[in-house]
């Protein structure tokens, strides 16, 4: 099956908070790609890679970067498929600071739908939220892994009612 | 035509800001719908609004607030429709930082598609691109959009390199 | 006896936090519950809990919460009792600005009386000083808590002019 | 009626933003007193207030000040009653985060209930909320009031709604 | 004679700032050009401008750009040549913090030497200096600029001094 | 008699806010002096400014400055006499925090007495509460001047108690 | 000899950093005292010591505290002393924001002279210039300091360039 | 060979940042001189290094400094070559705005050439860049620098692409 969601990040340092998006679409059973890709160390890379992905059939872009972090944007300026953007904290990040407003801040014309700090994981959940509101199959289970989420919760609330939370805390 | 973009605000005082997304779908002749919906002040609305955006045929949410900008976030956690929300600048706000904050910083499990402080117009393009990449013809469109840019720049460029940037400046 | 106090949180993580509120309020002989209840995870839950709170008999609910935290708002949009919020720091905080912006800049109308980040220990102490603005006997246990503050500093200070700074500051 | 509220504010420059807290008590039918206390200026008067609030029938305390704002959090040292406090951006404020910080983010043992940036209204809702909680009249005019905000919301949505946007948006 | 500092700007919008640059390399009679280029419209016009700015001569490029400012950075990655970066304080700005974090916080490998925020005269001021460490004339300018500054200093603190500041403010 | 307090300043552009510190000195008797020396563009004069300032019989030295704000601190390393910053907001400041973060956040061994952004008549107080630490004149002038801030707040709350505040509020 | 310089802080846990204050000053044989006085816990007490200090011959108050950090501009308010505000980052504080703030941006009137976070060396060093600028002798001491510090520069540069950077960087 | 970049530093403690400045050169091949220079303990050491640097043959300065850093923007305003600002985050800083703030936003006139925090690598390589657009030679070794930084992102990318990124991962 062709990738429909194109995972990039502007260095392998980033491939930890990336790999999380990786891994949702894979248990949803969405098909992506993922790989390397520096606005700033590879530009014609980057050109070449934003430019095919519609032909290539991909459907969305999820791309992370940290400090003034580029590649978000620029992948955007390059194409007109939706581009998700995660902010990474960098080694000598300012607090996140930097990715967040070079990522978020984009000028009129050019957006990028972008998560929280090192929210790899809710990129991925964004990336399969697009595919399925068009995939009903993909849908379903976006559905049924929103009521999982509710499961846990209940399940964390009715352990810490019986038990009381003195007992939850001193494990 | 069913509307295939929800847009919704948390106050009418958004709407200045959240019109330019409804523009920007006009625009491509995208069918859309636009209301107000308060997340703490209508609470079963935006549940009910959410929990039928899905079988109404939408496919995705742009949400405006300011402040502690809940909307985007609840309406994220009651439909697993992508949702884009957009920080608004409230009258209060401390320079925006409180609407960004609180629709960028979601928990895991729950994104949202975040765009620039007051970015009506970006949350349409967004919810355009999204719809552009299932949909050829709106694709299409997108894509013309973009050379748009690219010539609006071009002809500004032409103009201050044959009249000069003082010439300009002047006007 | 009712629970007067109702402390929620968003997630079992925010309990060392929060449990800081119950373990005062057991100090003063305050009847409180404490449970976990999800702004996104488990809307209908909170729903249900804010709904019920004042005919339980609950005089003032605490809700702790983390990142973009939207459950002390939420619940302050669903009840008309007093919400007590404490802005957790949570794993991919940006140093609890986010946390704190979403909880204290509520929009006209939903006030939430914010604390201090991770200020779970002064969340049960605001509780109880409303408790003991009309329970006497509570009111008293309150002035009794602030004499012990005052006399702990005075110990301190005592015991520092008697044996010197450099004494204390070798323990 | 002896005043349940007592409104305090560090200069009478503050008085535009805590006469909102006093104007919402009075449509309440809440009876409320307001003055002039500043920590730094007059300290003794301060101290005075504080320490006879409680035997005047005082149940909650609403104070605002602006800059390094020391009045809500000293009031709460020198009383065990509820204080609310009001970050006021002053003249010279650095975006109001002087105020929000000073008064926020108290020691362990000393909370304030601190409502959002010149929130001077939401003090006062949040004083009438306390009061409600233990004056059944006082929590269904409460109650009324959060019905009242939701009947403007749905007023505008089916305004927008019938009219079209462009037409409210005119206006 | 052929431009040695090449001005560049994301939109015709930061002229007013970037103006000033070309203002002062007018006054030191350093040869320059100025147009528009924007990384996110026409990045292949970007990849060219910078791809050939060597070979035509250029010394030393100054880009300006704001919000999220790809501009210098997305430039200096594609030339080795010296780039300034000018923050420029957009419309929708965060009070300029987008456009300094998303030009200052370069990756390792890719500096940009980042001037003030709306600094476009500083800018063009380094840029001299560079000219001016090779171009023994320009060098002497560049003293002599400085020596300016220090006589107008001079002059204000001798009126002060005279008339007094009471005079002086008067004005 | 011999000016005891030095009051500069960077730029005349700040003469409006560091007057007022003049104001205050003169208005309690004590003599200084006032003029402009710039850090960054008239080093030597600072140097020889500074270095005089002992023996010409200076008891504290005054400086104000915007922006990368290096004066006050410099002046500091320069003198042993204590040096009191005021952090100036200039034109293109970032909200204040670049003056303030500049003259406050001096290395360990050189320390500024920095009083509030755009503090002058503050830093002019501070001035005279130490020249009143060892002139009992001067340290009675200050007693009376604290009286009289004491003073008009209790006018002020006697107005308004009295009035009422809709009364007070409508002027 | 009575003491000339109070130190103060709000919690004995401030004690660490406080203490380099009183290092200094006995360092430069300059007589201080040092205890525990809090704003929030212990308020007569601040009156007390704050309202007497003149009278016991103390010539400067050195106040550290953390978090919303009332204790320095509170004693400011009862003295017309001179007092140094130590900014403390507490265990809970954000970013040492809070108390900075809560310390520097005190209304027009009551001046604090705030040194740098954690500053507990640089507010003794700062106190002993107050006291060296009336007592000629300490003055000389100050001079000699700063000539120290010099030396110690001077060394490591004289290290650095002797050895090369390698050399002294391995060890 | 005769240096041609100065790299200088507040204090000792800063060399293993400003050390990679000195790395860079050397493996360039680009003459350097490293020394410590403070601005506030070694103010007549700064103005004689700066004085002197334009005729010793130096072409470009590098500076780096923490906390309140005025070392480059002092010694940008002594010699009217490039200076190069590196901001240091030191033990006490406020997560780095301090220095970065006080290096970045000078005053029109003197500007600095501000690298991201901790930036001493990308220091080095602006310098080298300045030095290369006037040095043919360096001018290549920039150019394969940029090549060689390509194509360790390629090999990145090769070896995510080949291996997949769960066993890149694991390592």
């Amino acid at each position: 099956m062709n990738p429909q969601v194109g995972i990039i990040m502007g260095s392998q340092s980033d491939l930890p908070i990336m790999a999380e998006a990786a891994q949702f679409l894979e248990e949803l059973g969405i098909a992506y790609e993922l790989t390397v890709v520096s606005a700033h160390r590879t530009p014609q890379r980057m050109i070449d890679y934003a430019g095919s992905a519609r032909e290539r059939g991909i459907k969305v872009i999820v791309a992370g970067a940290g400090g003034a972090a580029h590649l978000p944007g620029m992948v955007a300026s390059l194409t007109s498929l939706p581009v998700i953007g995660v902010p990474v904290k960098s080694s000598n990040s300012i607090d996140g600071w930097d990715s967040i407003l070079s990522i978020l801040q984009m000028p009129s014309g050019i957006p990028v739908a972008t998560v929280a700090l090192n929210g790899g994981k809710n990129a991925g959940i964004l990336a399969a939220s697009i595919v399925g509101a068009y995939d009903a199959e993909v849908g379903k289970k976006m559905d049924a892994f929103k009521a999982g989420l509710r499961q846990k919760v209940e399940e964390s609330a009715a352990q810490i009612e019986e038990k009381g939370w003195k007992a939850v805390l001193k494990k």
